[in-house]
């Protein structure tokens, strides 16, 4: 089972999947974590590029750079540990590109789903997506410190990720489930079970 | 007019635009050379994961690597170049890409085209192809030393690249001059000429 959790800046998903890795090995699954890039040599070459506070890039690049840090982390861990783990959990696949370029970059869904061709062949079975108003989400970022460059977009950026993020639900009905992203991260990471339960 | 060269490697394609650019100042146009990456910093970053000896990358990240340097080279460097100069030439654009990933890599021309949907809407007026036997043009540049990591292909790489370059002219005969890459660059470059003539 392969199984992604989307979210704008800040919507807790990293802190719930780490108590769902908790969960799941306590129930004798085997349950590997992952995010984007994925850890692997040329994917944190390439997330270097992108994050880095000093890039100026046109928006075009960005997303070709996503897409290719995405089809590294593909071919490299998620194609791999799917083969020796009954659950491989990402923390962002290519819901996040249609989020931030296709909606936040307004470079439309239709390019994004061009460049991203090969990631459409290897889906998550399903998606939480952890909706959160973005000011609440950018409040709870500000006590970690550190910020990258795509942290530091302004406010109506985060806000056009967002309403992105609801688009891309409406387009997936059948794989992305919303949850609600207001309250602890106990909270949200109920919501989460709930569905879960029925799924296992 | 933007005017791009293509070739497999030692076709000598460097050269002839060096000579071409002369000519072209000589006859009072204003020439901008460019060759892919293009110089900007971000694409010379992408580049040196590209064609580091050490890169180890999966084919479908090494295509969409490509495809985002030349986003950033359109609108860093030929966009802007063409708004100012007569003529800009390009050493290398998306045939390259079709010629070496799609077809020296197998990923197939309609993946390549949907990765570089962008480039599509910035061709060339016209595109010279200078067509050498692979083995000809790989002893050509044994005797420049330095190799990358593409130079060090089998023979059998090179030959599944040129069939694609003679495939692409194909596709797009109202773009593409074939020129006989063999002979002296003298030879090659008379040959350039003597189409240009009749465009200019």
């Amino acid at each position: 089972m392969f199984i992604s959790f989307e979210g704008g800046e800040g919507s807790g998903k990293t802190t719930v999947i780490n108590k769902l890795k908790e969960t799941l090995i306590k129930a004798n699954k085997s349950v590997y974590v992952t995010r984007e890039p994925g850890g692997t040599k040329i994917s944190e070459a390439i997330r270097h590029i992108l994050l880095d506070n000093n890039s100026n890039m046109s928006f075009h690049t960005e997303a070709l750079l996503f897409a290719a840090s995405r089809a590294e982390h593909i071919d490299e861990v998620i194609k791999e540990k799917l083969k020796t783990h009954d659950i491989v959990i990402t923390d962002r696949f290519l819901d996040s590109s249609i989020a931030y370029q296709a909606f936040g970059r307004d470079l439309g869904v239709e390019f994004i789903l061009k460049i991203n061709d090969y990631a459409l062949n290897y889906m998550p079975d399903v998606t939480f997506y952890i909706d959160v108003e973005p000011k609440d989400g950018l409040a709870r970022t500000k006590n970690r410190g550190k910020s990258d460059r795509l942290d530091n977009e302004a406010l109506s950026f985060h806000e056009k990720v967002r309403n992105g993020y609801l688009e891309v639900a409406k387009m997936y009905p059948e794989r992305i489930i919303t949850i609600d992203g207001d309250g602890t991260v106990d909270d949200i990471y109920e919501r989460v079970l709930v569905h879960l339960r029925k799924m296992l």
